[in-house]
């Protein structure tokens, strides 16, 4: 019996890899992901079988793997970002059951806040909420609670899937309900890209983030009561004395 | 002029680290950083020159790095975890201004949401939120507005810093606020020592949770209405058809 091991790769590119991932990919003796995922790693672990699924397939992904480990394989499901939030290792786990069998490893891996947060500067510095923009499996009405939650809260927000072909309006509505608790001055950033060609990230307002444009490779922040500018940068200060 | 290079190695194994803080930690001149954090590192870098301080002189330990690199030294700081996430680098640029001097680059790392969460198995795979329940420099009726709308909002919750040996009761002033709007029986996680010597894992309901012995050392998660047990570990589903 093989094992299934659910790796992040982080943002994308090699150097934000974790050197257990790394090693990973190295080892095992598949590579199964979404295309664009796959594409990411292939270059650099050349003699692997890869596997590839469109986006809508993801059940049919893990089932893959589940079976190649069932085969004897070690099968390395790549997840961008972290294999966790909003990855793949949660349907691994459902799909194998009760069953301990076969072995399943979850690698975690710099998820897009992270990423994100490190290009912009620092605004992730205190409490902060993730939560992603695309309805496909969330009902909007939860999407909308939790948004209005989050603004209340005064955390931190980290917007994911902001917009896609499909949603192109998702983020203007988003900001929208921010916007009922939350002031047009508020200081936003955009990062976009991360790790890969054509990285940029930009910092705005609130209000001008409702106009901005976004697709699937923007990750969002929206900063707390306390987030300001500092020489360009997007900083939430922890709260230390006298700085 | 030098640069500071405010590294976040993960939760302190060296393959949970990224390739580039590998590097960065490998390049720079000294290594500077709270001493347990400096001690995770000191072995593989034996050649760097490094400067420790106490817990609570973060200020003064990132003027140290600062002033490093204007003496032309390449000066990485050391945070456990990411480096943006309750780490240094906001201080960094909050003390270095608006002065484009010295350079000043971010290197994520792996925040123990992430790591503590492979560890359970995969509890934050949808929307969540990090709280931190230390009241050093948040009053705590912060950290209350803010656990109580996570739970309004059905957000996962991570905890971080749950207790220490001057907040003892914290984890259990913070479960009494979330069981006001969460059941006793939600599913909770608790990972310690994560990556180093000592590391475990337990699930548990939240009503156990607010009777559980912690310390600094462990990162705690809150599940969402959806969360369950599967083969003795802690998922979130998504929400994907037919599973």
């Amino acid at each position: 019996m093989g094992k299934v091991i659910v790796v992040g790769i982080g943002p994308g590119s090699y150097e934000d890899m974790t050197i257990r991932a790394d090693r990973a990919l190295q080892s095992c003796d598949a590579i199964v992901g979404y295309g664009v995922y796959v594409d990411l790693v292939k270059e650099r672990y050349p003699d692997k079988a890869f596997y590839e699924t469109p986006m809508t397939q993801e059940a049919k992904r893990c089932a893959l793997a589940l079976d190649l480990a069932r085969a004897g394989k070690t099968a390395a499901m790549v997840c961008s970002g972290d294999s966790g939030i909003y990855g793949m290792a949660a349907l691994v786990y459902e799909l194998r059951g009760e069953s301990e069998e076969p072995e399943i490893e979850v690698v975690p891996g710099l998820t897009a806040a992270c990423s994100a947060a490190a290009l912009l500067g620092a605004p992730l510095t205190h409490d902060f909420a993730v939560i992603s923009l695309s309805d496909r499996l969330t009902p909007w009405e939860t999407i909308e609670k939790r948004l209005t939650h989050a603004a209340k809260a005064d955390l931190t927000i980290a917007l994911y899937n902001p917009a896609s072909r499909s949603r192109p309006a998702h983020l203007k509505r988003a900001c929208d309900i921010l916007l009922r608790d939350l002031p047009d001055s508020r200081l936003c950033g955009i990062a976009r890209n991360i790790g890969r060609a054509g990285e940029s990230w930009r910092t705005l307002t609130l209000g001008e983030l409702r106009e901005a444009e976004v697709d699937m490779f923007c990750t969002v922040i929206v900063g707390n009561v306390s987030t300001k500018e500092i020489a360009g940068r997007l900083i939430t200060p922890r709260g230390y004395k006298n700085v």
